[in-house]
């Protein structure tokens, strides 16, 4: 069998260095240094069924080293999916192919996860093994009982959410988590010697994991070391001492193998080294016979999981949840008939909570938690109990003090399928999770970042704590839908829109301060487009008054000190740009229309809002800094009062 | 001595809850819990005097936990600093109090960083103790010899940077820094148990520190645990075993502590528990003589510093270091001049480099490095010498994969002085560091970062490591300059700006594709006012094509393209906006006139660029995540190609 393995595992390092050399860019070095590992991985353990990538009860693999993206590639190739085909290998990082140059889980269906942003694939594996495990507490092992696999390099280890995820993990036990950590002493820099001396496996023991180490190119040593890793409780990490580029005889065990094509001459050497015959892109059918095999390992489990799941009194609902439909509309419709009659002047962090407990309640699959913020971002209801090590099915999680670790497990759940999760902390505190907010929205992730403390009005906390150029910051960022609403029906209607968008993340900006419920109707979910009018001019329209959350207040009070002058304003509420943006022009136009004075009024930078004021509006923001004083006093300090916005209007007015 | 201590440090409790009930709003559960620790620092190990805030050779104390700032304000106003004032204290968390409710450096001299941010504190002392190191290796034992001490909360030690933060520390075997860790056991959510099950103690050995343990409100086991700090050679934690709240006999231990004010029965009851028998910001003469006994016990070591200082050999280049004096225009002037003479056609990333090979060679205070990317960032140059745990006196660090941990060492090599730090990453990891960024801008400091790979140009590594929202993102940060050169010449000028900014960051977004040299002369920085004309039509002008860096040399092929019509198009460079922005109104409406059409070009999302292209404009820019090809594909594929822009152009004109 060791014969067969061998050449199993060349057949993946000859595609991944003829497919860089190819697009005469890429990394050759992980897949050929971890090929060994991979291929017994996928023959052996891996629980899969190449001709089924979405059974649900697959194991899951992901790829945390996303530049060996070739490894990933060359596996699903050999073991028989469907895509990649052996001409998309042969366009690997060529517009429109999908062998991209980092692996996207919106391209094939057998890779589960996008990487390549180095340690989120680590990150985001814990919240799939954190999935497995609330799933199996809902459903039991009949329906869902499969591990989670990674690959990780050293720069996965290096990064900071390394020690956000595994503590997460450790501190849940998430027994069923094995890492195969790819140790071979190289970063593109050189040596790991030159940047750490750290004792790797000493600090997972410390963080509650189970450590083993193997000869990453010894087969039954390989095996021993997955072997006790299954055997144990804890989350795993796997040491496999490996040489990076192996089989290229001159440049292995160097960092000249990691990020360029091997050269012509080189290639030639490595594969008389392998003693691979075959021409680029051609796998002997011997070779691929032995793979297509191991990629139909798992048929038979899975015709017995489909047994089990037809004839599940679970089938329906476990069905439903995989499939990610809801109604969030519908589920918040009982709840916003009774705030209409029972009007609420809460902050919108608080309205969070109110909707939350009716959806938290009408939906099994939302699964909630806080970067050890619950108190303060409103995000833990009745329905929510705690997860923990004992018992997994509790929707709630404590994530402690990591934001960046909280957004990537969310991330890995969401991509498990079957949960949709929502997650707290600071606004200001997207910063430290921004990159898998980015991953959320480039995955096409359903997760719900719940961002409270929205403005300078949060106060005494000062500028370290206040966000001003984070909303703009996210509305930049492309398929993020960032809502920010102005009181508890915008609030229930936001959570409704984030909940049915099933292609990608929403952010609520929220305030930690009182505000009135300014709507006193509901009949249709007017956030839906993004912005609309919310009062109309009395007197003849001379202004239009733009505003978004916490600011529309401000805004009814600036007309109603115009009106009272016989200078008609609107107010127009724009929770969120992108939808307002995919409104067709009449519609804009009918808001915004040329002939008024359009002013904006938002706490934040005014950077982005001249698209809708135009040059000729005003924009009242903040483009500094924040201080550190009671809300009442910022909003004054900074230019946020009556006074000062009917005095700039007038000014323009009068031009 | 322990009597007097324990009412010293009693002094810290009192003002601490006081200030905190008086404002209404804050923390006192951390000032209470590390009121004895602090007083044993204060009043005796730290290293410096209170009348002389700025010494050069003092020890550096950072309050990483700045939720705690009553504890520094309480510290410093004890020891007898001009400022804060009992009245800054009795106006905590008030408008224009330097007591902020989170410490700012910009404030208060005493307060070496601004904190709040979690985990940065600590990243930031790492900076301090590697620029000690440095400028011992630099300048010898006589000029500089002190220490850095950290008070740290558990969120500090759960966020992930303290994995950077500590990597770095302990590869680099950063004896003089002491961590003490406020080991309280509970965080705002409750007990620590609900988040973590670490071995803290064992996972900083794991990492190369020196561990140790003591009752924190033990006097002389906090003593012995310093000495025992102080004695080894490795980086040292102390875990100091605390309860939150120490005083306050109902509420001590518990999380009511953590972030809400004690109430007045509480406080009361602390005052009746501490035997504290004063009204509120009164303190009596015997204890705060003592405090400021304290105060004075570095006087001595300042004068003999002083003597040292004035009969040193180094003292001139010492003082310079010191004071930040740079001339960044004229060290390129001699470069610049060459490059005139020979035109360079490279990337930016590698302009900078030539650029960075004048400066680093002319400024010995400029401290290079980068996040494991040194030959894609091309930061190092031949003056450039790893500093090491053998030889601290060099000036390149290599970061490993620790981007946010770089950033944050920068930020506390800056507040340190006598130094300015460079560092580089990919531009979509700028992300991983944000919130350092962040603070790098908060704290005015001179942190120049270095991001390459700055658009889809480059290529095939695919969305995850392409920019597109990332410049207007940056760009939306108050007081960061964000700069885009387009050719080798403007690279050397962004390169001076940075330099000679004395009061915040500045960041380089650079081209990882090579460019041509656009400029023929450079007679004075013409990047400094933020945007130029760098053609000007030919033909009567219709058009004005606005770009920035790898965008400029496309839209002078748009521009030949129109003149070639007759269609008169000037060609703007813009690397800056903020300095742009600076400019007086006739500057930019000559740039800008409201006749031309006014059409941006530049390689990322359009939010923003309407304020400059007006309503009527056109925005040429990606408003979504790219893709995996070679760059010429991308632009091609994304429309920045001299048919489709010069179409949408003819079609404008048209109307």
């Amino acid at each position: 069998m060791s014969a067969d393995l061998q050449m199993m595992a060349n057949a993946i390092r000859v595609l991944s260095m003829d497919a860089v050399q190819a697009a005469n860019s890429g990394h050759p070095g992980m897949p050929m240094g971890m090929a060994d590992v991979a291929t017994v991985l996928y023959s052996k353990y891996l629980k899969y069924d190449a001709s089924a990538p979405k059974w649900p009860d697959r194991d899951r693999f992901v790829l945390s080293a996303g530049h060996g993206s070739m490894l990933a590639y060359s596996t699903l190739y050999l073991s028989g999916y469907a895509k990649p085909t052996i001409d998309d290998i042969r366009n690997f990082r060529q517009l429109h192919s999908p062998c991209a140059g980092h692996p996207e889980n919106t391209e094939l269906e057998g890779v589960e996860s996008t990487t390549g942003p180095l340690g989120q694939g680590l990150a985001m594996a814990v919240g799939m093994a954190m999935a497995e495990r609330h799933l199996n507490g809902q459903f039991g092992d009949d329906l869902v009982d499969h591990r989670t696999w990674v690959i990780a390099g050293d720069g996965c280890l290096m990064e900071g959410i390394n020690h956000e995820a595994i503590g997460l993990a450790g501190h849940l036990r998430l027994g069923r988590l094995i890492v195969l950590w790819d140790d071979n002493r190289i970063t593109i820099d050189g040596s790991t010697d030159l940047s750490t001396s750290e004792d790797v496996a000493a600090r997972y023991v410390a963080t509650g994991w189970h450590v083993e180490s193997c000869d990453g190119h010894d087969f039954a040593d390989i095996s021993r070391a997955i072997d006790a890793a299954l055997a144990d409780d804890r989350p795993s990490l796997i040491a496999c001492r490996t040489l990076i580029g192996k089989g290229s005889p001159n440049k292995q065990g160097t960092s000249a193998t990691h990020g360029s094509p091997l050269g012509a001459d080189e290639i030639a050497a490595t594969r008389a080294e392998l003693g691979w015959v075959y021409p680029p892109f051609e796998v002997p059918a011997d070779i691929l016979d032995a793979w297509r095999a191991a990629g139909q390992r798992g048929s038979a489990a899975r015709d017995e999981w489909q047994k089990r799941f037809e004839s599940s009194s679970s089938k329906d609902e476990f069905a439903r949840r995989l499939s990610g439909a809801v109604d969030g509309n519908g589920a918040i419709r009982s709840y916003l008939d009774n705030l209409l009659a029972n009007p609420a002047k809460v902050a919108t962090r608080k309205a969070s909570e109110m909707a939350l407990e009716a959806l938290t309640a009408a939906l099994p699959e939302l699964v909630g938690g806080s970067a050890d913020l619950t108190g303060s971002n409103n995000t833990k209801t009745k329905s929510t109990l705690a997860m923990t090590r004992d018992d997994y099915s509790g929707r709630y999680v404590y994530y402690g003090i990591r934001e960046f670790g909280m957004a990537a497990a969310m991330n890995g759940m969401a991509l498990h399928g079957g949960i949709i999760p929502y997650g707290g902390t600071f606004m200001v505190f997207s910063d430290y999770c921004r990159n898998a907010i980015r991953l959320s929205a480039i995955q096409h992730q359903r997760v719900v970042y719940v961002m409270t403390h929205d403005s300078i009005g949060l106060g005494e906390d000062g500028p370290t704590h206040q966000p001003v150029e984070h909303l703009v910051s996210l509305r930049a960022m492309p398929n993020l839908l960032v809502l920010r609403p102005c009181d508890a029906v915008e609030t229930a209607e936001c959570w409704a829109l984030a909940l049915d968008r099933t292609d990608g993340p929403s952010l609520l900006a929220l305030s930690r301060q009182n505000l009135p419920q300014l709507r006193s109707e509901a009949a249709k979910n007017r956030c839906a487009r993004g912005a609309y009018r919310l009062r109309a001019a009395a007197a003849p329209r001379k202004v239009v008054l733009v505003a978004t959350g916490s600011e529309v207040e401000l805004a009814t009070k600036v007309a109603d000190a115009l009106e009272a002058q016989g200078q008609g304003a609107d107010v127009v509420s724009m929770p969120s740009w992108e939808l307002f943006d995919a409104q067709d022009a009449a519609y804009r136009a009918d808001l915004l229309p040329p002939d008024a004075l359009i002013v904006s009024i938002e706490a934040g930078v005014t950077l982005g809002w001249q698209r809708y004021t135009g040059a000729n509006g005003i924009n009242i923001g903040i483009d500094s800094f924040g201080a550190s004083a009671p809300a009442e006093a910022l909003y004054d300090y900074f230019g946020f009062s009556v006074e000062n916005i009917v005095s700039k209007i007038h000014s323009k007015l009068m031009v």
